[in-house]
Formats: structure tokens, C-alpha cells, sequence
């Protein structure tokens, strides 16, 4: 058993856990930690490396999760059999194959990072600022359901380029996606019955099932969700008392397959809805700003009459992820009892940062970025097609024309999850299908479906990429 | 039945119902619409004004709840008789006194706003968006549990300043602490069963019960939550079924009652979470940070050896309300299960918010802030104290010595509930223990008891409020 000589830098900006994880990781694909040897126990490695248990355990957590150790019970870690992952390029020196592509990543979700108008930013930041600490608001607790001023700006936007018809009063600010369908939940009483399109964005799944709501699967067809096929979603369940019941649908740009959904579908689905008391759709308008081909699809939201669309929006992808703002629109019948289960709740969103954005858009910068963002994704999305185009392995190609990432569909004798492992290997990251395929939900079809997102790729960065996924599925 | 000719102003920066809102408010308390008098329907008003229908009930909602009308059932909605709450003072012009103190307020949580170190601020917060702009995090997603470097400094002032042992792993970081009492529900696996103090944070019990787990009262005496009585809570329920059991404590400065808890009854708490499997205690440290007498009192968290203490801070009161920052502090055998459950979740926290608190505690802001706010808060303190001296409507003073507010218990012929209508009506805010009792809960009095926070208050205003309040005991 090899002591572990880890050097650790409390002031990297990385996670203790992640130096240590990096190091033996490192010291697994150079051979210098070989197959079957045997780890120092996490309370003997958190002793000599003078961290925390849990920081160890963590570590070693990370390398089992990923296939690198394998834990035996009472026994201990041992190295897996991980060379096969990435010697099978040949006898290059695998410290420079595996820092092979550096800083990018096929992963869905990133946003270009050149394009962003960080003087706009940094001016209506600036000016926020000012304005709060003028008016005291800075240090006064904001509106429970966000700034006024924001859900004006918003409403506004959502009214013309959406279609989105609220009033500021029903819309609800919040710190992300999943927080929001948390306070759904509690303002319509509870755990819901949620059907959700198969294959499906396994966040707002596994939300919904840590909230105790039973959740099924519907299939879609190239349309998206069936909706005649949701009465049979809860057949044979014992659960019948749940009050209502949730769809969540992604009408403008489903997540995973990007699919767009037609009129004709949109109609059933309101149908649908409003058949029956305590039906709601929830409409994810995931990525609607970004549509390279025909005319933009305006939201279901605005075609329902019956008060049964709850819609929902983020910034994460047309301004930045790491700004943490959602928006959640309630049918005018639900806002009543969010002020009665809800209204206690103080805002998730810190004030600065909402009058920063609310700045952005009255100033017009963010309708100028979006427009902006549309020619760049277009001209990314355009690239990465133009580059499949005859691959061999390309069997069938999902949501292209609109987001920030297509899905492709492979040829390999390879499974979904060697490729990714394989590409892992390399440093590539590359998300599959089973990622949004919780228990119950299928894949559409039998083959590897991997994601590609290209939101923040130049031309260089997606033909090597490319390379290595051509080389994984091998 | 008159018709309302409300002049709404939507660049205001004021919600639209609002402003219906306090035109209608106005209008009864100047006697134009008297004792009795029918309103509009919601659906005439909304017309009328053109407004949205959810901005009319939503006014009259807010109207309703305040005792100003009363909604009759199919038949729309009449004027009460308040004039009774205002009329009191005598024949002065009522419009005057009803704007009489303007801009102050008694409630709980204000903090000061004149001693804020504006500069301080506005250089973190410049020198983290470079920082983030230079390094492109920006416009990456941050850490799920928050950014390391974060917790760190925060984990590094909570050791020196509340003796809390912790690695920055245990530590996450979100949008304050209701959404850290969600999501540590989530890490327990669902709702649990929770005893609290009596009386108690409402907030804190508002979302327990939201999120669907039975909560009890325990008895309190002069050293806070009797903890040989923690027992019989849940004796007699059905509620066996439940793994978990927290019990909720503010040991450093109990809300609302301000006591601070001796070294005895913690080590009695300490003792009864080990003596049995899924037992935990919430240490909601709340305030700790203003302590006008005596030594400070070290958290709970670090006597603590058996990993039974989950500890929640907040920057709401020792840095500002608007900003959103609350952290958690997890015993290491619950950090896996972190991981498990909620390590899904994106951070609630904007990384820009959170840099920027980073850098204002590195450079050393923070501490000068917080020793320069104790010696502001001791003086509005002993202020405070000093004008309540002698008064004969004060019958007993609790949790003086410490935090943001005092709450006077008072000899009265009115109620708690009338006294505040009658404050009201003069537009001072003022909250009562009530407010900190669902049922189950219990005033430590019989007698009315107001909450006082003065962190915000000058002397003037603390003596032209408590004129006032002294009128509406009358």
C-alpha cells in the first residue's frame, strides 16, 4: 500500500477533495497506481494529508462513482482496470492524451464566451448599485415574489417575443428552475401526480420525485408528448388521491431531442388539460430564444384561455448561468394561494442582482445580446452540421435548428456509456441519452444517442473533438 | 356603490395593487367611503381601471386581511368600521396622523443603514465581477454547494467568531434559510418530525409544515427549549413512522424571547440528540453576531462531538437583507448523503453575489463592519432601554443585551391585536408575540407582548414611537 504524497493548495480555487481526486486520478491513467493495488483507508489518507474525513471520502467517492477504484466492503479501495479506457490510442504518453482538449467540452448548457457584452453588464451592475444606495434599498429585504420593476421588464418581453400573456402580478422571481417547481409544489398544496415527456431533463425529474410526487413517463412521437397517452401513464397505480396532476412539456424546444411542438399537439394538451379539475401543463420554455429556421413559436401560454399553463423561464442560457434567475408565471386562479402558502417565503434572488438585470433589459442591451447570440449560435450550430455531414456513424440527427445542442444518434459497437467513459479518458466530456432516461423513461432509439452542445465551441475545438469521438466509438 | 377613480402610475416602482391598494386604504380612513358601503366587484374595478383581474382581488385581498373590508359571500365586498381605530386622538385631521411617522417602523430585522460601508461594498463587488470577467466564470455555472472559496472564508469566521468546527465540504451555500430548510429536508429524505421552541420563528415553522412534516411545540423557561420535555411532544400521535426527529434551536439569541442559552441545557440537548439514532438539532444562529454584554457564547455546533448539530448562519442581519446568503453547516456523515440527494441542485446563489461577499470578508470588511455595528447597535440599544425605563405600561422586558430588538411584555386594557390595528392606523408597523405562535404555541405571558427592533431607529424616532404606541394602548 503506497502512501499517497498529494500536495495540496488550500488556494487553488478547487476543492481539497478534487486536488486529492486529480492526483490519484492522474496517478491511476501514468501507471504509477496499477490495477488491483490498494488504497490507504479515508481515515488514514484524511490523517496524513491533514483534511477531513469527509473530504477524503469524498475523493474516493468521486473515483468509485467514475469507475477508477472499486470499494470492497470492510476491505478497502482497490484500482480498477481503467487502461483499457485509453491506451487503445497506442503507446503515446498518456499524461499529454489525457489533457488532450483542453477547456472545452461537448457538454449541453454552455453558453458562448466571447459574445457577452461585458461593458453593458458592467454598467447596469454599476448603475444598480448606485440606484439602490440611493434609495436605501440595498439594505432593505426586497419584494417576496421579486422586484416589481424586473417582473414589469419581464412580463413586457415575454408579452412581445413570446407571446407570454401576464400581468407582473403572477409572475414570481427565483433562484433557479428547480427552486421554483419546489414552490409550485407547495402552493398547489403538495406532492403532485407529474407526467413528463420520455425521454425527459432529469433536474426538474428528480426535483419533482424528491418533492414526493409520483412521477410517470409519456411518449412522445416527433411531436412531443402524446397527450392521448397520458390517461394511461397512472393506470394500475394506487395512486388516485393526489389532487392534481402536473404535465411538464418543453412545447418550444424539448430537452433532450429538441423537438418543437406543432399547433395541432399544443391543442390537445390544452384539451387535455382542461378536461379535467387540477390539471396543469407546465410549459419549460427552455431555450426558446434561440431558433435558427422559420418563424418563432409563440408560447402555449398564450393560446390557453382556461388558466391551466403555468410557464416557466430562465436567464441561464440568454444571459449566464451563473446568475441564478427563473421566472414562473401562475394562472391569475393560482396567485391567491401562492400569497396564502407562499407569501412568507422572502425572495431567493439578492435584489442587486434582479435591478442588474432589470437594467440589462430596459436599456435594451438584453434584446441586442439575444439578437446577437441568435447569429453566433446559428453560425455554431451551421458549422457543427456542416461537420456531421457523412460521418459514417451519424445514424439520425434530433433537434437540430434551434437551441444550444443537437442530439446524434450512433453507429458504434460500442455502447452509449463506453464512449463516454472512453471520451472521459481523453478529458472530453460528453453527456448521453440514459442521462435524461431515469427508470421508466426510454431512449428513442436502440442506439447510443449522444449530446452535443456547441454553444461555446469554435470550428478547431468541434472537428478535434469530433476526431476523439470517432476514435471513442472504435 | 361608487365608482373608484384610482390614479395608477405604472412607472411608480409601486405593484399596480398596491396602489389600489392604498387608494382604497385612504379613501376609508378620510371617511370618503363609510361604515358599510359597497364596493365595486373585482371584475367592475379591474374594467374599470384596466387592469388585470388578479391586480383588483389581489387589492382586496390585501384590503380584507386587514380588517379595512369584509368579503360577504356572492356579494362582493363592504367597508368595515375602522374609524373606531383612528378616531381616538381626537378631531385632527386624520390624513396627517395616519402619515405621521414616516419611514420608520418597529418591526424585527431592520438593520441600520447609515453606518453601511458603501465604499467597501462597491470595491468587492467591482473586484469580483474583473475577477470573474478575467477568469470567464461569469458565465459558467458555479459550484452546486457554492463556491469553495467562499466557504472557506466563511468557515474560517465561524471558527474564530462561533467556535464552529467545519471544513469548507460541509458547508453549502444558498438563497437563504428557508430554502437550506427545504433542501435539508431533501438530505434526511423527506419530512421529519420537528420540535421547536415555543414560542418560535414563524418563518422557520411556515416551512416546515409547507413541506409536509408534523411539528410540535416544546415548552421554554428562562434558558430556552426545556429539553427533558422534548419527549412528550409527539406523545399521543400517530406520527411514529417518521425516522427523523430535529429539534429547531436558537441557543446564541432565541427568537423571539432573545434568551441566550447556559452551557447546562446545551450539554442537556447535546445529550438527549445522542441518545438515540436519527436525532438532530438545528442551530439557527441567528443574530449571534451582536452581543451588547458579557462574553460572546460559542455555537452549539462546536461542543458538539457526536455529529448530531447542523448549524444555519445568515448574512441578513450582519451584512444586508436584500442580499440572500445563508449557509449550512452539515455533520460529515450527512455530506454523502448531500451528495446523493440534492447534489444535483444548481447553487441558488449568483457566483457574483458570492464572490463579492468573499472578497468583502477577505479584505477584512466584514469584521470592521461587524465590530463597528455592535458598538451602533449597543448605543440604539441602550437607548432603547433607557426610554422604556420607568414607563408603567412595562410590565417585563425579555432579551434585552443582545440583537436587533426587545420585546416588551405590557400592562394593557387593550389587546395585542388591537394594539396593533390602533399603531397601524397611525402607520407605524409594529409586531406582536402572536405573530411567533401557531397554534400549538405559546406567549411566555397573558398579558400583550410587541416585538421592538431598533436597528434602524434614532432616538427621536424611538420616542415618537413609543408615544404612539402608548396612545393606542389607552
Amino acid at each position: 500500500m503506497k502512501e499517497l504524497l498529494v500536495r495540496l493548495d488550500a488556494s487553488a480555487g478547487k476543492a481539497l477533495y478534487e486536488q486529492i481526486y486529480e492526483y490519484i486520478r492522474g496517478e491511476i491513467m501514468d501507471g504509477r497506481l496499477s490495477r488491483g493495488e490498494r488504497l490507504p483507508s479515508a481515515r488514514l489518507l484524511a490523517q496524513s494529508l491533514q483534511v477531513s474525513r469527509s473530504t477524503a471520502d469524498a475523493a474516493y467517492a468521486q473515483l468509485a462513482s467514475e469507475g477508477y477504484l472499486s470499494a470492497r466492503r470492510g476491505s478497502g479501495h482497490y484500482v480498477c482496470d481503467v487502461r483499457a479506457l485509453y491506451h487503445f490510442t497506442g503507446g503515446q504518453k498518456t499524461d499529454a492524451s489525457r489533457k488532450y482538449p483542453s477547456g472545452y467540452h461537448f457538454l449541453p448548457g454552455q453558453i458562448d464566451e466571447e459574445g457577452f457584452p461585458y461593458n453593458a453588464w458592467r454598467k447596469s451592475s454599476k448603475e444598480a448599485l448606485a440606484a439602490l444606495e440611493a434609495s436605501r434599498g440595498l439594505l432593505r429585504p426586497g419584494e417576496p415574489q421579486g422586484e416589481y420593476a424586473l417582473r414589469k421588464e419581464i412580463a413586457s418581453y415575454l408579452h412581445h417575443a413570446r407571446g407570454v400573456r401576464c400581468e407582473p402580478e403572477q409572475m414570481i422571481i427565483g433562484a433557479g428552475n428547480e427552486y421554483l417547481l419546489q414552490m409550485l409544489l407547495q402552493i398547489l398544496g403538495g406532492p403532485c401526480r407529474v407526467v413528463m415527456e420520455s425521454p425527459t431533463y432529469l433536474q426538474a425529474y428528480d426535483t419533482f420525485r424528491n418533492a414526493g410526487c409520483p412521477v410517470a413517463a409519456v411518449p412522445m412521437d416527433a411531436d412531443g408528448m402524446q397527450a392521448d397517452r397520458i390517461p394511461e401513464a397512472f393506470a394500475g397505480t394506487d395512486r388516485q388521491d393526489c389532487g392534481v396532476t402536473l404535465a411538464y412539456v418543453m412545447p418550444s424546444h424539448q430537452f433532450p431531442l429538441g423537438c418543437v411542438m406543432p399547433l395541432r399537439r399544443r391543442m390537445e394538451l390544452l384539451a387535455w388539460a382542461g378536461a379535467g379539475d387540477g390539471r396543469y401543463l407546465i410549459e419549460d420554455d427552455h431555450d426558446s430564444e434561440f431558433r435558427y429556421k422559420g418563424r418563432p413559436v409563440p408560447s402555449l401560454q398564450g393560446m390557453d384561455r382556461a388558466g391551466t399553463v403555468i410557464y416557466l423561464g430562465t436567464f441561464s442560457n440568454s444571459i449566464m448561468p451563473s446568475i441564478r434567475i427563473s421566472y414562473l408565471v401562475l394562472p391569475s386562479q393560482l396567485v391567491e394561494l401562492y400569497h396564502r402558502n407562499c407569501g412568507f417565503y422572502a425572495s431567493t434572488v439578492s435584489r442587486i442582482q434582479q435591478m442588474t438585470v432589470c437594467r440589462f433589459i430596459s436599456c435594451g442591451y438584453f434584446e441586442r445580446h439575444l439578437n446577437k447570440m441568435r447569429g453566433i449560435y446559428k453560425g455554431k450550430h451551421d458549422c457543427l452540421m456542416q461537420l456531421l455531414k457523412g460521418r459514417p456513424w451519424v445514424h439520425r440527427i434530433y433537434g437540430d435548428h434551434a437551441g444550444l445542442h443537437i442530439a446524434v444518434e450512433i453507429d458504434s459497437v460500442r455502447t452509449e456509456a463506453e464512449i463516454i467513459a472512453r471520451a472521459k479518458a481523453f478529458g472530453l466530456d460528453v453527456q448521453g441519452m440514459s442521462g435524461c432516461c431515469p427508470a421508466g423513461f426510454a431512449s428513442p432509439g436502440a442506439r447510443p444517442v449522444l449530446l452535443l452542445g456547441f454553444g461555446n465551441l469554435t470550428k478547431e475545438q468541434m472537428q478535434e473533438g469530433l476526431a476523439i469521438l470517432e476514435q471513442c466509438m472504435g
